[in-house]
């Protein structure tokens, strides 16, 4: 077991309170069915692409067992509490607000934590973050379909989940479950990425299809779910997210970069249309009728 | 929730019984920090090879949220009971015994479950899966270190653990709190692989480090664990895999394949030289001393 359990205990078992999220026009999940798929990469690339077109855009990285954030933000200072509200405040970095469980746990402590310790801790950590005015909160989630994820689909009043996969069929039933996962909790699926869609050699302009190709597009049209779009495996975005640069950033040129624009221009719309059929219906006010 | 929660209920709760495994001399768990290193894949190809040596191999997928091993093996069948002992009889191909949590659940359903759920399903799962006499069983365990990973490395005699990690930094990270974890619970890791490890292109032969290279050894060197090779990205892993056929078999002389059979062998060497260590002294029959 963890000795090193972070989090304000005292409030363990505390629903979040609503209010703190109610300053947040979007809450957008960036899940995956499985691990290591980049989910975490789309996420951090995508609030910067949200940031680049002026919005207020926050990032929370909720992978308790890998958060990543850290490392791929370049991160190491801690968070600071406001004494005032009790309420944790964001770092800011490359624009964006920033919350991580990597912020308040030691990277070398493996975090072994029973199911209920789970949910008690996401549910604190949520609830304690002073976010203020977001036009965007993008949400890391944990890969899988376990017990974190259940309780932030639960918890979070998300605007809608965006599925990241890699295209062969290993990760697509993985990929599927996910989706299931949402349609479960009510939560709309506004798209899914293919992430390591392919590579293109540098030397001899050959494209290799390493992970297959295509697998994304074909699931979005099964599930009938939109397609946000395809990014290539590059060098250049393990390297920058590697030194606290996301490859919008480190390579704002590169075809990663590029295919990141468009999978945060498709997603803008989705989110659009998806508001759309949320607007209620206009309360007609006929005076003098029934009167 | 998943409305067709698999496997015997009735037992649910009862701790697999002991004897059940004893015919197994080696139990060799294949971890990971994070999901989508290729762990499966690594273990699936592990245990090719170790029965390509003769030996008797069985394969326990229980990643319960994305089992992967009725796709890489190419299984539809599901297993059947055994009534006399109430066990379930592992299917096999390849010639290795299987089993997987994949089998006896629809791979369209989420699994969505509660940690306390976890906890008792793979006590039971592990309990009643009849493997016989085996020299290795090869477990893939679910990527990470929550819930599952922890019930499984308590509840299972472990001979020890492979960690599969990807070259970069944040998959490092994980890849330590996986070694934490068996340190915790003390069981000897045997080693850490390093997978997607490079890309050679087939047309002009330049040098991919797509993911970067080298971390898994750094790791190796900097925690006091074996290194036990590295396997490069190469799209017959993915192809072979995803048509039921590892690559091991499916391209049988390809680098990736030899770098496999490198990692195996050097697996039995650690294995070695772990039961070495495990050999009590001898017991001195002195007679007529202290009589």
């Amino acid at each position: 077991m963890s000795t090193n359990q972070p989090g304000p205990s005292a409030s363990f078992g505390t629903p979040p309170p609503p209010k703190l999220l109610s300053g947040v026009k979007n809450i957008i999940a960036v899940a995956s069915g499985k691990g290591g798929v980049g989910k975490s990469t789309v996420a951090v690339n995508l609030a910067m692409v949200l940031a680049e077109t002026g919005a207020s855009v926050g990032l929370l990285d909720t992978d308790i067992y890998g958060p990543s954030l850290p490392l791929m933000m370049g991160i190491c200072e801690r968070p600071t509490g406001d004494p005032r509200t009790g309420l944790l405040t964001p770092l800011e970095k490359h624009g964006l607000k920033l919350m991580s469980m990597g912020f308040i746990s030691d990277e070398k402590t493996a975090v072994i934590w029973r199911g209920p310790m789970v949910h008690k801790m996401i549910t604190t950590f949520m609830g304690q973050v002073d976010w203020g005015t977001l036009d965007y909160l993008v949400m890391d989630l944990p890969p899988g379909t376990g017990d974190a994820q259940l309780t932030i689909t639960q918890t979070a009043p998300l605007t809608g989940a965006v599925i990241v996969t890699t295209p062969q069929d290993v990760s697509l039933i993985d990929a599927r479950k996910g989706l299931l996962m949402f349609q479960q909790v009510n939560v709309p699926v506004l798209g899914i990425v293919e992430n390591m869609s392919y590579f293109v050699c540098d030397e001899c302009n050959k494209r290799h299809e390493i992970f297959r190709h295509g697998g994304g597009r074909r699931a979005s049209e099964e599930l009938g779910i939109p397609f946000l779009g395809e990014v290539p495996l590059d060098p250049r975005v393990t390297l920058g997210g590697d030194q606290g640069a996301p490859v919008v950033t480190f390579a704002p040129d590169s075809p990663a970069s590029q295919a990141l624009r468009d999978v945060a221009r498709n997603l803008i719309v989705q989110l659009e249309a998806t508001a759309a059929q949320r607007i209620p219906l206009p309360t007609l006010n006929l005076t003098g009728i029934g009167k």
